[in-house]
């Protein structure tokens, strides 16, 4: 028998420390692909993301914050449709030379936020590449039909938000409070929040890319515009501290992405109802403006002026930025 | 409303040329998640995969051969379940300034894999990377407890083999011949003789990091060993030929990986059956050894002389061989 490769002993090593057993699974790692069984009367929800080191990580990260991050910023999706996660595969690309502890606490970091959520890692793949990069897929379940999609919002809907904004962004930048670093490292996915909010709102999305630009993915989703005020944003004592300083104080908020809340579209009379379901969530529900006939985004400034909102976080720009390559190009 | 991001552009460009629509997608791509719909009394199966640019591929592929192969790669999995192709999720990796062009390609490459075989691409991703790189979620359904593992092999069943071994290793070298190439760059995946064999055969893996290797593995996770004899191995005549001048002539076929046949344990009365169902699937299938009790695998070469099995392609080390940083380490 030829000898154990390094590959297995790596993927032995990083399985060792993720739940592999959970509802539904038959078959966990180890044969060709896992093997789930679903209840009946449930719909499946899939998603996949990634997270690649000098794009969503640097090395002020620690290796469980990076292995947290991956498997969060999909069970963020898995919040917007009001899903419970139940699965997620992992595959790894693994640059030469890593050190094994430095995978270890990959997966120690996966591992706490699959346990934090009750879910199980049922497959995966390891392979060398370049620079470090994690790709969750993560399955959900909702009540069949009820999964909460983009394209439900209405005109005269309002347009509200879970929990505060921009302090992902305001995380990135070296010396960061803890309070924003941590929310730039270690997102929490609001489902709990998704899940009571399900049967109450028309329409939602996750907010990662900056919220003027999820919202306006909703928006076309829907079919409709919107118009919030930034005066309404919800902020963070942190964020309104760091904030100070900066020549535009609301952009972070607008536009920085990462922020992993709930944009969602509530009918006003259905506002006390979302509320009540956002906080039995853990989180609070900020109405931040309104739907309105036609499309696109409309932003007005503390004093009624008019504001153009941030391109939002790009993830295929945000390399150069973070690797310094100097200012990203169009 | 901010300007589309590039990233937008891209992803719709990809999309077009991947088939979005197929059997319980409630929602494809465009939302945080897609919703699936499984019919009562099937299992869900799931796989993930990479193909990561200088380690799967190379410079000599195509771009349309790059896609194909991720699904493929992938897709082998579920064959080796028995599992027939569901859905898809797509996560890209796309270095700065990749021509849009080429991930056309990947992508009209991917799609003809997908409506070869039915499937759907419901979700993906893309962010930046410093290498091309594809990871694939395939998703399969297999009747309730029908699917079939590594574990179930006997002392006494017979090893057999689909298709022809080690003609996609041979293909890896430049100026090999274009059938050889061909299996490297477009591998089959055994979906059908796979569905066939399942009710059939007592064991299944699919030859990916090369036989020796993939047959330890099913014989690990069985608790038996094997003993093949070299001398048995399906080689085509492409193979034959182009392995007259090597030194090791067997080598290629035994470790030399990326194969995607399916390589199953089937009882001696079984025999008939398990040829019928593979010929239905398209492919011969091969008996090529025993499994026996105890553990490890034994390979015999053509004059009887016991034969050290080569050690199998290691995902880990082929970036090294493949970008010519001399020797893999082990």
């Amino acid at each position: 028998m030829p000898p154990a490769a390094p590959e297995f002993a790596l993927i032995e090593r990083f399985t060792r420390a993720l739940p592999l057993r959970g509802e539904g699974v038959v078959v966990g790692p180890g044969d060709d692909a896992a093997v789930l069984r679903l209840r009946p009367g449930e719909d499946l929800v899939a998603t996949v993301d990634a997270v690649v080191e000098g794009v969503h990580f640097d090395a002020r990260f620690a290796p469980a914050d990076v292995g947290w991050k991956a498997l969060a910023v999909n069970l963020s999706d898995l919040a917007a449709m009001g899903a419970r996660p139940l699965h997620a595969l992992v595959a790894l690309g693994v640059p030469a030379g890593t050190p094994g502890a430095r995978l270890a606490g990959v997966a120690r970091g996966l591992g706490a936020c699959a346990r934090a959520h009750r879910l199980a890692v049922v497959g995966g793949n390891v392979t060398r590449a370049r620079e470090l990069s994690v790709t969750v897929t993560a399955l959900g379940a909702v009540a069949e039909g009820r999964a909460v999609l983009r394209g439900g919002a209405r005109p005269g809907d309002l347009v509200a938000v879970t929990g505060t904004l921009g302090d992902a962004a305001l995380g990135r930048s070296p010396g960061a409070p803890a309070a924003l670093a941590r929310r730039q490292r270690r997102p929490t996915p609001r489902l709990a929040a998704g899940r009571a909010l399900a049967g109450v709102v028309r329409a939602a999305v996750d907010v990662s890319d900056g919220l003027a630009q999820d919202l306006g993915h909703l928006c076309a989703a829907s079919g409709v515009g919107a118009r919030i005020g930034v005066a309404e944003l919800p902020l963070s004592a942190a964020y309104r501290r760091a904030a100070r300083g900066l020549a535009d104080p609301f952009a972070a908020a607008l536009g920085g992405g990462e922020d992993y809340e709930l944009l969602v579209a509530v009918a006003p009379r259905s506002l006390a109802r979302a509320r009540a379901a956002a906080a039995r969530g853990g989180v609070p529900l900020t109405v931040i403006g309104r739907f309105v006939r036609g499309g696109g985004v409309e932003v007005v400034g503390a004093r009624g002026e008019p504001v153009t909102p941030p391109a939002g976080h790009d993830h295929l720009r945000a390399q150069g930025r973070a690797l310094g390559r100097g200012r990203p190009r169009r």
